[in-house]
């Protein structure tokens, strides 16, 4: 029984969530918001329950929900996904991402990722069959060399995956990076995966480039989001995939027979809830808010940084403090300062050490202001 | 980008749903209960919504709910599960079934399916590139013939998959073919998936016999199980896979990297009803009542039937009404007769078409009556 993933340990965000409990550390590791939902949505779950939606919710959503993705992807990017057969309600992002890989990366299929990436990426390649093809993002500013990744097209590649806003290093992609990007596509037939789960937050004015605004990207590409960033509720597992209906059909064959639907009552609370455009269009302002304390209150610090552009993550530079490599070095701030993060080796091509570590700061103020404590004591 | 499914269509749960509801007739197609679940449980997920069990839950299931699943595996099944190790939740029984072949199944690997089967298992053999090797169990008892699933094991056998209490047949299996299938697979390294997920709805004094009560077949099994049929919840999308570390270990990570977790407030509401034995315990009762009523109102309709012995499902064999093939049968029958129903021949080998087609009795007895008012005129 040969393991198809013989090379994974645990996600790094449990162990390093595990290891900030055992330490009682602060905890701006795992990428979660540290303050509650809206009881306005708490509410509306409960009502979807007590009006009996406590059964199977059709397979690819309800209707009103996929309407309400349908309907905001217009508003906000002009493009016009039909609810019927281009959007499907995943389990989180995370089985969106999945799905998409499952459904057509087969035996020896090269998919291109950019390094750092998000750890899940990678293991779904591996178990489908297919092949990753690293493609490094330099520190600090972890622009794409589009002509590395053009380099890197053969004609086994089946698959490209992007995330911007970018997870860990919060930078975005541009529309200079968008015009290239078809440009590079254009006449392959690679699919184009594009991870937006934080399309809500980003700063500083920067507009989210969604692959939705691209019709020449949108075309051949799927966009994953998730409401759990959006509505502070990554415990309710709940996200969503669009895609032209020819990609999508082959999408939903492997959604239905993997999960066959989600959480009902949960949808049903954010079908209407999304109808309140403000809820999430207020995000970037108040994530913005947020870093713009953090960095403020760790700007005397031996910590260098470049402000994130988008996500609620900030990477912090270490260099001048410790030669250390990031992991040990994360696993002392844990342990001996009580502070604990994200080493970002983890997700690079070879384990490649820039000396950053990443940062939560989707918590409390009062949190952020412990957690600048050690970090200017450091 | 060819399909890894070509040959899959929308599920029929699906399809036959919806022509019910086109043709607005009685819905006994698509197993899911026609009443409420307990108001207590809604309360408790609300409780656990407000006290902020609103984040992600551990990758593999809050610690308290894995205890309950390895507390009631033990004094249900005499088995000794490891919370810690060898429980994992999931969203619903489907996707414990994916996973536990997603982990396993290479490319070519053969996967031994009863047929008729439960219609999620091959695809998820076929989208990891695996092949099907169905064997067909006979009309009217469907018994597995052990003799010629012997015969089908090859070295290239990775897993054998086993449903007890069968849907859609309603058969169980008895402790005689546990002990024969102990021979069968003595000294290969064939993994067991074994879908339980009617355990609590067995009738007549029959006991499930669960593969936990037997330790060589547990040390190679994964069981998968739900909490959507055991408490009327099959919208929350919650159930669970126990299995022995070595095994669970390979599950987890594609778990983790598929789904991450299961819907937090939900889980933490299970933990708390499952401490109450009696609301499971009373469950074969409740349906045997059900099951009862309903072959009552019907013994003097012109289908013949064999009583279900387990699950929610009874079979009737209409070959003294027509001879007309299952599914032209089913689908006259909604737009005609306004009752929908699902033709088995969709799960058989080769369709073959015994004449039968499955009801869902998990309805009101008002319901039931409706129903068999219908079925006794045609
Ligand atoms: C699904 S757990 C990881 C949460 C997250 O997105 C992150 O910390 O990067
Ligand atoms: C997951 S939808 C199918 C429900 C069910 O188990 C059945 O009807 O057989």
């Amino acid at each position: 029984n040969t393991s198809k993933l013989p090379n994974v340990a645990s996600s790094i965000f449990s162990v390093m969530a595990q290891m900030a409990h055992t330490y009682d550390a602060i905890n701006l590791s795992q990428g979660f918001p540290g303050f509650d939902t809206d009881p306005k949505l708490h509410a509306l779950v409960t009502e979807a329950m007590a009006s009996g939606y406590n059964q199977y919710a059709p397979m690819h959503g309800i209707y009103s929900l996929r309407e309400q993705i349908a309907l905001k992807m217009n508003t906000l990017y002009g493009s016009a996904y039909d609810p019927e057969n281009e959007v499907t309600v995943t389990v989180g992002a995370t089985q969106a991402l999945y799905t998409a890989i499952s459904a057509f990366v087969h035996q020896d299929d090269e998919v291109i990722v950019l390094k750092p990436a998000y750890d899940s990426y990678e293991p779904a390649i591996l178990v489908n069959g297919g092949k990753v093809v690293p493609i490094q993002l330099e520190a600090p500013d972890y622009k794409v060399n589009w002509k590395v990744v053009k380099e890197a097209i053969t004609p086994a590649t089946k698959m490209l995956i992007i995330n911007t806003p970018h997870n860990p290093t919060g930078t975005v992609l541009t529309k200079g990076d968008m015009l290239t990007l078809e440009k590079i596509l254009e006449n392959t037939d690679i699919i184009l995966l594009s991870d937006e789960v934080y399309e809500h937050i980003v700063f500083d004015g920067v507009k989210h480039e969604s692959v939705a605004k691209y019709p020449r990207l949108a075309e051949r590409a799927f966009i994953t989001a998730s409401f759990g960033k959006t509505f502070h509720t990554t415990g309710w597992r709940t996200g969503y995939a669009v895609a032209p209906k020819y990609l999508m059909k082959e999408f939903q064959k492997v959604h239905e027979f993997s999960v066959f639907s989600v959480h009902h009552p949960t949808q049903k609370a954010f079908a209407q809830y999304l109808k309140t455009p403000r809820h999430y269009l207020a995000l970037g302002d108040f994530y913005q808010r947020k870093r713009d304390l953090f960095l403020d209150l760790i700007k005397e610090s031996r910590f260098n940084m470049t402000p994130s552009s988008g996500t609620y993550f900030q990477l912090l530079d270490y260099s001048e403090i410790t030669t250390e490599n990031d992991v040990l070095f994360a696993e002392r701030l844990v342990k001996e300062k009580g502070i604990a993060s994200i080493p970002t080796s983890v997700f690079n091509l070879d384990q490649e050490d820039f000396k950053m570590l990443r940062f939560c700061f989707a918590k409390t103020d009062e949190t952020l202001e412990q957690a600048a404590e050690i970090l200017n004591a450091i």
